[in-house]
């Protein structure tokens, strides 16, 4: 049997692990590191240092190599078929490291529950065959470090909040009835399609880490603002991840 | 001037708290503690446990009372006037208390940026002429905690996720263009308004504590149970707080 505790880190600052995680990571046989290319080794080099910093016995680390994801045709099949490598990764590393069963953790940015496929890929490895039994640890995500950092509110007084993702803002447009939303996954700046009048929008890259990036404005003057210093961030460190809310004057919905 | 530091603590289990927050508690001059009245007294000796479990240096701990917000009339008036008597409340407070500034730690359920009126309350104080600078530190919320005890995922694939509130739920039903709800301030059992089918349904109350409930299942058969499970626990407890999610199959909108 195989215990894996999916353990939420926050973004990159050991101080964001609650003590319940700091248990969880000294609690286990065997800790997993997806590997992800060169652009994002950073990454992966803070997820050990937390290991290093929290550790207060010896765990067996272990690093493996994240399969890619085949871009073009269609989206939800090549995610499928993205997550049945990571699956299959996995269950290469457990055969080789708990032959024989054990506590395996892995460390997931932000909180496992949002847009992160672990629990998704634990699933399959559950389908597949493999006796496991899955303990979710929550983390501090993006979006609370987003309006930690601006000391904002997320939601309207007795409002209600969408969260939804660039592709999505790009497709369809400002949600119906939503009079805050957060965007996450933003290849780019999906704010771009909308009409900026009326709406505010509080930006961060790179939250709770030394190179932390904020911005914030009404759209029509934050936003260019915003995919100037994106685009120059993101050459200077190699990758970025960002996260913005934006709220509307007008409810034009429910 | 007052440092205000609004501390998310997550919901009672101070293996919630991150490394973060014991910093900020333990970096006080001052920790004020809201008393609700009786019926939620486990609340204050909740918190009053927390700081007496992560202090490592004597901080001093005032509990004062909060003020009844006034039922019936215009909610969103009485809404404001209540935040006012808060304001004042903590006015008196830090003038009897911190008569040369200093720093000043509140404990805030979960995050302080979700459903919760503190950060409304520090800016009201502010625009009266108190000096003072808010910093914000996450705490993990119950959606994480119900998530997280439930083993699931927030979003569905690549989707957007609506959080809302029982009132709104109650006036407006099911979000328009949303698969995934989640329902905050829920005083009823307000998914009793939505049809059904093709519903299933992810409750949690006291989430974390030691007395957690949880129920899961389509929303025909589970929301029934968790109307007499709530009512049961309610009058067990004295109060209860709870969160549910639930997700729909058919996407009738975005």
């Amino acid at each position: 049997m195989i215990e894996l505790a999916l353990i939420g880190i926050g973004t990159g600052n050991p101080d964001h692990l609650t003590a319940q995680a700091v248990q969880a990571i000294n609690g286990a046989d065997l800790i997993l590191l997806p590997r992800k290319g060169s652009t994002k080794s950073d990454l992966v080099d803070l997820r050990r240092a937390i290991c290093e910093q929290v550790l207060t016995r010896p765990v067996r680390i272990v690093e493996f190599d994240m399969p890619v994801r085949e871009t073009g045709g269609d989206y939800a099949r090549a995610v499928d078929d993205w997550h049945n490598a990571i699956a299959a990764a996995w269950r290469a590393e457990i055969t080789m490291h708990l032959p024989v069963g054990g506590r395996l953790a892995m460390l997931v940015w932000g909180d496992p529950s949002l847009y992160d496929s672990t629990l998704r890929i634990a699933e399959k490895l559950k389908v597949g065959g493999v006796a496991m039994q899955v303990r979710v640890v929550p983390g501090i995500t993006s979006i609370q470090l987003l309006t930690a950092a601006h000391a904002i509110p997320l939601n309207p007084l007795a409002g209600a909040v969408t969260i939804t993702t660039g592709r999505i803002l790009r497709a369809h447009g400002w949600p119906a009835g939503a009079d805050t939303i957060v965007v996450m996954l933003d290849s780019g700046c999906a704010f771009e399609v909308l009409e900026s009048v009326g709406i505010t929008i509080w930006w961060g890259a790179y939250l709770g880490m030394a190179h932390e990036a904020l911005e914030q404005g009404a759209l029509a003057d934050a936003g260019p603002r915003i995919a100037v210093r994106r685009a120059e961030l993101r050459v200077r460190h190699g990758w970025i991840m960002d996260v913005y809310l934006m709220r509307r004057e007008q409810n034009n919905g429910a």
